[in-house]
């Protein structure tokens, strides 16, 4: 059997995805922008893509949707094009506010910036259950402060942030708020007339979208110059000849993840709390941050003793597809940054293990991984020498 | 009969190519950074598409192939990268040599940066064939200057641009050289061993490959900032999950456009000089640059009375698909950007219809054309009220 539970990593396309996308890469080539018929006949099918995209978001036409090639992609154009355009003409309010916990493409493209001596950034950290305080973050706001951003969800622990209070807080001060809300679309309702936001970050690999593709919403008269200046694709504010078949397909992607979004909370919870009560029943384990503050996919488990990456392996050699943290790092083998924001010794930020599901995901799969990772628990802590020693002193 | 002579725009994707695609659209979907099976069962097929680039442009291991999402986000990689290295942290070299006949993607991102106050642009025009002299650029070169920017091929008239005079120029000087050989690749031989370029861009979808996705070449040494932070793909100069299908896709690509360049000077060149033959028997007609200076697939033409849009017109109703210029700009009806460069006024400029062939590109489909653009070209000057004034002045 093999069981992919790293859906916060990256997820498999909807296969109706992939059946959409097939004529953009076939017949279908034409350059949206030309003006005759190879051009002329995709226009449609993206129009609709962007409105599919435009109602899953719940935002008027009049603000943008500004497709990227990721979320990184959007990330970057927020973060510098806040640089650029405000900044750079105005270094005395050079301050921007984020968690340390969001996502390497926000705090390195802020570490950049700050290491040029260009901005001037505060991290705010998560409690001991991976949250994030709204206070927190008004506490470290000054005068100076020309930017939010907070994700939406957490990759690791999919502990939700306070947008809703954070976003208008922002708007009574004035200051600018963008949101990665990469890890909530499709888990968790993103309706933007109930939540403020000037800038959203999604990407639809996702949610069961191809890789490669990512939106930026931008709210009307919160422009920001282009991070890929260009051509006049995306009415001039992302250049780059538009990616058809990726934007058909993010667009249903886009359309499906939020007719899921019941789905999610329902059943998917249900096998994600299936599957978090029979691992908590392992000795000395700890699970980061209570499941009703978390999307309802993921579940983020340290156990005292066993390196994440003896468990990955262990799984994987099962047939079970996991985590130990965040696809982008996870080559390097570093400490869970969660678990280190949450003040764990380094010891156990070692033993985290990313659960994350989707509304693929089946019960006999849950009750496999079940089985499989206790016995992997068993035979790891039998041969873990750290483990064996905290029982003795412990 | 429906005929595509719109390859400058973009290309129909090699169906092979899009087969090579599925399986990384369907069931290998793992993020190639993941540590477990679903991530490590792709990552000997993007090996091996990197593997093709690497051979197409005949370079070294040691240099960098970075995979960006379209060649708007190589080149604007460059420029601001060399911006935030060198120039953010001595403004006295400050300057950048380019052409006015760039791709929008290169210029307006030097209107930005000059918009801005941040760097100085010297712009050198084209002469009366829509070529680029060499001299003219060492001319425009001064001792601040930082980079010169040149494409390799004009995508309006296919010009070939002296890249390897100027490269060579650019090293004696200690002054970093980027081409933008995006017309170039699968049309001429690119290889960097007979040219010593810093920084190279290309694109997919312009030489059969899939759209959102093309490439950036930086030699050795000559790393810059990322245009993208964040996670560690790429060794960590271009964040973003890796778009697995179309990376792979690509590659192929690449493979099967360097494997063609044979054919394209060959016998898409026949087909090229056969169509310009006989479109050049229509009076008052101007073909800009000689035919041997220009990529093979290329030809660029102006009728004399004709507007472009109107002629653009004429043919979509009979299948055939061509352009006045850049896709970028095309909805606009701008005046052609080169046509205005070589100093024609601005009513031929606005007279000019780009052909672009192919490798799929056939006789069958080359004789329709020339009848149908003979046959229009007669109706409209028939209807044409500025024709028929020149011609009485005349
Ligand atoms: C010379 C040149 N450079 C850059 C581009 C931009 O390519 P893309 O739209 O794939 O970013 C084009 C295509 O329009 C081009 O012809
Ligand atoms: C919260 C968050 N933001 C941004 C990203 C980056 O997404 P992408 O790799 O598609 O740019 C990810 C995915 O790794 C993420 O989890």
């Amino acid at each position: 059997m093999r069981v992919y539970l790293d859906n916060n990593a990256t997820t498999k396309i909807d296969p109706m995805v992939t059946v959409k996308m097939q004529p953009f890469l076939g017949e279908f080539y034409g350059n949206p922008n030309s003006l005759h018929q190879y051009g002329m006949e995709v226009r449609p099918h993206l129009n609709e893509a962007l409105g599919y995209m435009y109602d899953a978001l719940n935002v008027p036409d009049e603000d943008d949707i500004l497709v990227t090639s990721c979320a990184t992609e959007s990330n970057n154009t927020v973060i510098k094009g806040v640089y650029f355009k405000h900044i750079l003409k105005n270094p005395e309010k050079n301050h921007i506010v984020t968690t340390s916990v969001e996502h390497p493409c926000i705090l390195e493209t802020l570490h950049f910036l700050s290491d040029n001596g260009l901005v001037d950034v505060t991290y705010v950290d998560v409690d001991e259950n991976g949250g994030i305080k709204a206070e927190d973050i008004k506490n470290a706001v000054t005068d100076k402060t020309v930017l939010i951003t907070m994700m939406w969800a957490n990759n690791e622990t999919g502990m939700i942030f306070p947008v809703e209070e954070v976003s208008e807080f922002a708007k009574e001060k004035g200051i600018l708020f963008h949101t990665d809300a990469v890890q909530a679309i499709g888990k968790v309702p993103v309706d933007l007339t109930k939540v403020d936001v000037d800038y959203l970050t999604f990407s639809a690999h996702k949610f069961h979208g191809p890789k490669g593709i990512g939106g930026l919403y931008v709210k009307k008269g919160k422009n920001l110059p282009n991070l890929l200046h260009g051509g006049e694709q995306m009415g001039g504010k992302r250049a780059g000849t538009l990616n058809v078949a990726s934007i058909v397909g993010m667009g249903l992607a886009m359309k499906q993840a939020a007719g899921h979004i019941e789905k999610m909370n329902t059943e998917v919870r249900r096998l994600r709390d299936k599957l978090e009560d029979a691992l908590s029943t392992i000795p000395d384990t700890i699970i980061v941050g209570p499941r009703e503050q978390r999307t309802p996919n993921t579940l983020l488990i340290s156990l005292k003793g066993i390196e994440g990456e003896a468990m990955l392996w262990d799984l994987n050699k099962k047939g079970i597809a996991a985590s130990t943290g965040s696809a982008c790092a996870s080559e390097s083998l570093e400490a869970n940054p969660v678990m280190t924001a949450i003040g764990e010794d380094p010891e156990l930020a070692h033993t985290a293990m990313r659960l994350s599901l989707s509304r693929f995901t089946t019960e006999d799969e849950i009750d496999y991984v079940i089985d499989a990772f206790i016995k992997a628990a068993e035979r790891l802590r039998s041969i873990s020498s750290t483990y064996a020693y905290t029982n003795e002193v412990g």
